[in-house]
Parts: C-alpha cells; sequence; structure tokens
C-alpha cells in the first residue's frame, strides 16, 4: 500500500504573523497540506530582498490559534525567514512556499520593494515552486471571502504542475466589492515608478528630519498591464524572475564597452 | 557664448559614507563633473532594495575630504538616498548615478541582496543613467590602483551616450593582482544560489539563536557569465532591468491560469 505524504507548504509574509492576511492564508493552507509558519515577528513591509548579515536571527516556535499547522515567530526579513525554513526548521524541503497575503499592492514596481515577494523570489531562487499574494487593501478588516478560493486554486494547481525554472508568481488581488471577482489574467509587471514627496520637519533640538511619500505615476498604456487587470476587477498573475539580466542589451552594450 | 555646464554627478554606496570605495569613486567622479554625495551613515550591505517606509530619515550636511564634492550622510538605505537626493537635496535632476565601489562581489545573485546595485537599480527607475561598482575584495586596504581607469571610463561612456531605458550596469572588477586586467566584458548575470548554513547557539539566557553563513553554488557552465568573466581577470558589466516579468512565461502560463 503506498502512503500519502501530504504537500508540505510553508507559509510566510512581511506584515507579520499575527496579521490577518497570513492567518487567512494559513487557513486555506490547511485545507491542501502540511503547513510549517515561518514568518516575521514584526512588520517588515519595504524590506525588500533585505537578509541578515551582520545580526543574529531568533526563531521560535508560537501558537497563535488552534489549526493543525506549526509556527514559528521570526526576527528576521521575509528573506531570512525562507533561508531559515529551508535549511534549518524544516526535516524535508517544501513542495511549495506560498507568502502573503499582503496587506496593499504589489503590482507594478512595487514588487522590487516588497518583502512578501522577496520571499517567494528567494523560493524560486532555491529551486521551490513559490507565490505571493497581496490584496489591494491596507484594512486589517478587509473583505477576504471572495479571494479565499482563488488563493486556494491558484497554489493547488501550482502544487500540481509547478512553475517554469527561474520563475514564481506574483498574485495581487483587487479590494472586495461584494460580489465575485471577473476572473484571472496572467499579465505583466505595469511600467511605471514612484515620485516621492519628502515631509522636511525640525525635530524638538531643531534638527532637520524627513518623512518619505509618494505617487505612483503608471507610464504603461498596454491593456495587459497588471495595474489595469487589477482596475478591471481580475486577479492579476505575474510571472517574475531572479534573472536580472537584460539579455537584449548585452550584444549593443558589448559593442560599445567590450575591450 | 555657450555656458558650459558640467555634468552633475550622484555618488552613493552601502558600505557607508566613509568606505574607502566611495572615497575613491568620488575622486574619479570629481575629475568628470560636479559631484554630490547622498550616501549612508551606516553601512547598509544586504539591505537590497529596502525602503524607509515607516521611520524618517535623516539627511545632513558633512565635510569628509577637502575635495571640492558636496557630501550629505544619510540614515537611510541606499536606495533611500536616492529618492532623497533627487527629490529634496539635488535642485536638478542628476545626468549620472554612480554606486560602489563595494567591497565585495556583486555578481550572479549577490544583484538581488545588493543595496548597492538596489540605488542603481532606483537611479534607472527614476530614469537616470545609473552604474553600481563592485571590487571582489572585502579588504579596505583593497588596491584600488588598477581599478581607477576603469571607473572612470566605463562611467565617461555612460555620460556620453547615455543606457537603453530600464537598464542599469551592475560592474564588478576582480581583486587586483600587481598587474593591469585583461579587459571588460559585457556578460549576463550567473545562475547559481546561496546555500545557507546557520549556526544554532545558545544565549546566556539559555534561548536558541542562529548565525546565517553560507556557500555560493554555481550552477551555469556558460561562457558568458559574470563569475566565469571575472575568474578570467575581466572586468564585468552585467545589464539590469527592473521589469521582473518573465515574458516568456505569460502566454504559457496564461492557458493554465486564466479564467
Amino acid at each position: 500500500m503506498t502512503k500519502l505524504v501530504k504537500p508540505l507548504i510553508l507559509v510566510t509574509n512581511d506584515d507579520g504573523i499575527t496579521s490577518p492576511g497570513i492567518r487567512m492564508l494559513i487557513k486555506q493552507m490547511n485545507i491542501l497540506g502540511d503547513v510549517v509558519v515561518v514568518a516575521p515577528n514584526s512588520p517588515q513591509s519595504g524590506k525588500s530582498h533585505a537578509i541578515s548579515i551582520s545580526e543574529p536571527l531568533r526563531c521560535d516556535p508560537i501558537d497563535i490559534d488552534t489549526g493543525p499547522q506549526i509556527e514559528y515567530s521570526c526576527s528576521g526579513t521575509p528573506a531570512d525567514c525562507i533561508k531559515l525554513a529551508i535549511h534549518e526548521i524544516l526535516d524535508r524541503r517544501p513542495d511549495i512556499i506560498v507568502s502573503g497575503v499582503n496587506h496593499g499592492s504589489n503590482a507594478s514596481v512595487n514588487v522590487i520593494y516588497s518583502g512578501t515577494m522577496a520571499a517567494a523570489i528567494e523560493g524560486a531562487m532555491q529551486g521551490i515552486p513559490s507565490i505571493g499574494f497581496s490584496i489591494l487593501d491596507y484594512d486589517w478588516n478587509t473583505d477576504f471571502s471572495f479571494a479565499e478560493k482563488y488563493v486556494s486554486e491558484i497554489t493547488s494547481k501550482v502544487i500540481h504542475q509547478g512553475l517554469p525554472n527561474g520563475v514564481c508568481l506574483n498574485v495581487n488581488i483587487p479590494k472586495a466589492k461584494n460580489k465575485d471577482y471577473k476572473g484571472v489574467r496572467v499579465c505583466h509587471q505595469t511600467i511605471g515608478k514612484w515620485e516621492e514627496d519628502f515631509d522636511k520637519r525640525k525635530d524638538p533640538f531643531d534638527k532637520d528630519y524627513y518623512w518619505m511619500s509618494g505617487e505612483f505615476k503608471n507610464q504603461d498604456d498596454s491593456k495587459n498591464c497588471d495595474i489595469r487587470t487589477l482596475e478591471n476587477d481580475f486577479i492579476s498573475i505575474v510571472p517574475i524572475q531572479f534573472d536580472l539580466t537584460s539579455h537584449d542589451s548585452i550584444e549593443f552594450l558589448g559593442e560599445y564597452f567590450n575591450k
């Protein structure tokens, strides 16, 4: 008789282990396999692919709810969590890594600043199928009820079929509007940028400091970019690669720089 | 009579404003244009593209040597430094951004963890020609004498000719061996990964903590990857893009996920 082994699912995020987004994700993943959570003990938004080179890491078992998952609370970044989980905490390689659900959009260039997506990219770098999920709503009371089945279906497909080598998925989910989403579209990262605005203030000791804020400028008029997809109330999936080489530029730049 | 305006060069790094690598870079850049330095006040290695979302930033004028450059010491990450410089400190857009010279390799996947390269990528995102420089030597007394002319030539070419849209350069320089390098090669990011090793220890209170270390596994046997180029004593230039979309996967994955 064949012993059935459930898929091992590693879960992390960047909003911290107690955020509603990861609790929803864990609940869905418990239906699909055996779940181990290694997630930051504090918010790590905007930490990108930072890793802890010169500080030690803490990673302690924790019980947050009564679900069957095993959980660890980690002092590091999302990328640290993946490295520590794979090489130290888990006794076998996970079949899939899921990160999120992030509170706030990781569409367009936000993918570059995102700790949620860094965890998924780190997973892909380790050769493990990986997905980052985000919902376009910062409210911790956001309505996940329409998102749940899509999170579950997308994850299930990846567990069973895998992903192309060197590719992970950046899944963004529109804010719920009391009805089902229109569907799912695989699309590309919207070309655009943040234009920052700095609020210069004086501290009580008359020294300057700055608060960074900014406005996103969409510079992409294509129909199949992730922001447009989300505006049309579809869930967007962007395949993300960690080979950052602009292969198209090598020959042209070679003629110019090689010596 | 035409007034000649020198190029405005913005300089940053991730090792901190007093590191020998940035001091060498500033010295070379002073020959090429007007230099403004906005660099971290403390080491930011491994900080990747992290930005300060929930903490304010300090950015204060500082005099470190007697050169003509204007310098600011910033409490943020390298990406913060670029944003703050462009949108708050500088009175016009820089003609070029140079980051480094980093002490240690940013070849292969190191580009993803690198604060030095995040500054260059942020520059490209802002539409400014940008270069990150690194030397394969952690020693702060490393010999930059053979590197200087290449740093200067590569920067000068980019000032005069620009770079393709959405692309910056990841330049790595071999450790000096008492003779000139063999030349310069434009090449691709080596496929490979870090396999981490965690050293588990007990603190004085009998609680566990971990130190992360690791070994790089080269999985790339192509001749034109950056690690091979560096091993052959050439300076490597990898064109880096911030569109992370795996465009080749969109159609295939669309057939699978679109609904």
